[in-house]
């Protein structure tokens, strides 16, 4: 079992209330490995550029991790830049560089193209149409997208979902691309659009899902503090994708209970700056925060 | 058993992108009885003028509803009237006429003070204040109260805190009390500020509690559209009041369960204009809803 990843790797320059923290490990594949590898094998396809400094690179090395799609071409790297507010209720994006991104046209190696599962991060919905074309019959197909995408490729978006599994989305997000005013009927769009599996992210509400008609509602784990949001999509989605990819099947109360691993991945996340969260997590603390996450839903 | 509820009643008018509706039955104590009598007993202690209609003042009427302590006074009734942006996130008082509530004194009558809950909505604290000297050994004080009175009576608030042990409050006004920028932050201020129960509302995703230092999280009710959310917060808290007040001890099992409980009569509130949602609720629709509840949150 294995999940390929196409999204990016980058660095982040950071700027909360607290200060601002420039040059981090970042983007959509790296948090999304960090998160998916505590449970099965990640297979990333990105591209950095040769200025992508080689501490970064050893940091997304792992046992389970398999960087063989991790091409380093001629250029720059991604870089993002952005500035949350006080309370992290909204961020601006104050840089933003494609670097070799610009001209990114992903590539799956051999060992990849047999993946169990995929997960197609946030790109363009068409250079995400081309991912699926290289791969041999996976068992799920996840993808995620933001407002850019539904707002300026909704066709090709819309092309996009009839061949996926599942979608990962945020509120926001969900409102713009089905219209839609409840939960329910948002869900009910998206699974007239084509996936049968939907993940609708609240923030610290916690997520809204479906397997087929079946909801599920799961709260996001009550940390103390935000220290910095960055990354949290992308490693409660890599949390929930890993237990999906292990999963012998899919129903109502596997899909709970990889949410709720999710949320607790993304608890660590958002807790430190940049992957630092994720990267210092040990299996006790995090077993123990499952625990309390069940026990405040009810569930034990 | 029973709980008095002291607050208002009203005449509103209620503008939304579908329409206005004007002088409906409203104000915190009618909601509020309209939920709990499903369980308890209620006694409502408020005041409205010579011109409230006779035909309201029976749409209030109940085998568990006690009006002895509605007061007509000479003047007129409470009037409110709102407009809801098209999404219903925000709301603009349009207008506000007092009427016998500007000289409002709450004067429980006997047998409203002997009840074995006290649920003081939303009204001036030195008012709630009041009430309280006129209670005997209630088993359950529960407060609501409104970002008007945490920035203006903040005092008054923080002194009547020590003497309740419930509060229910949105997740802005509790942002603005606790000045705390996490559930559980705002969770372990409130605690120390006197409640021991504690309710935190989130509007459409659910609502945060604590019974002691235990929490718990229940979601909303995921209606299919909201149609007017006016007293959706009072129908809540009359739900949970409802089913503590007949609980034998209030643990967070039962808090839980009495949050399920709130959620689903919040969503037959929320799915009509006004009161109509509360009236035509049937005990079969609201049976089917908490079972979806529990559902959708794994409890069954």
């Amino acid at each position: 079992m294995a999940i390929v990843v196409v999204g990016s790797v980058a660095l982040d320059s950071i700027t909360t209330s607290r200060g601002t923290y420039p040059r981090r490990l970042g983007g959509s594949a790296t948090y999304f490995s960090l998160a998916a590898r505590r449970s099965t094998t990640v297979r990333i396809v990105a591209a950095v550029g040769g200025d992508f400094p080689p501490s970064l690179r050893r940091a997304l090395r792992h046992p389970r991790v398999d960087l063989a799609g991790l091409a380093v071409l001629p250029g720059k790297t991604f870089r993002w830049a952005g500035r949350y507010s006080e309370d992290f209720a909204s961020r601006d994006t104050t840089g933003l560089r494609l670097g070799v991104f610009e001209t990114f046209r992903p590539h799956l190696p051999p060992q990849a193209r047999s993946s169990s599962s995929v997960f197609l991060a946030n790109i363009d919905p068409r250079l995400q149409g081309l991912v699926l074309s290289q791969v041999e019959r996976p068992r799920l197909i996840a993808v995620d997208t933001i407002d850019h995408w539904i707002r300026h490729e909704r066709e090709a978006l819309l092309t996009l979902l009839r061949r996926v599994d599942m979608i990962f989305l945020n509120e926001e997000e969900a409102r713009l691309l089905t219209q839609a005013r409840s939960h329910r009927a948002m869900g009910a769009w998206l699974r007239r659009a084509g996936p049968s599996v939907i993940i609708i992210k609240q923030g610290w509400y916690g997520a809204v899902g479906w397997c087929g008609r079946s909801m599920v509602w799961v709260p996001a784990y009550p940390v103390d503090e935000t220290v910095d949001p960055t990354g949290a999509g992308d490693s409660f989605a890599g949390g929930v994708l890993g237990v999906l990819d292990r999963a012998k099947r899919i129903d109502v109360d596997v899909l709970r209970h990889a949410m709720l691993y999710g949320s607790v991945i993304g608890s660590f996340c958002v807790e430190a700056v940049g992957v630092a969260g994720l990267q210092r997590l040990t299996a006790a603390r995090f077993e123990r925060r499952l625990a309390n996450l069940k026990r405040l839903s009810g569930l034990c």
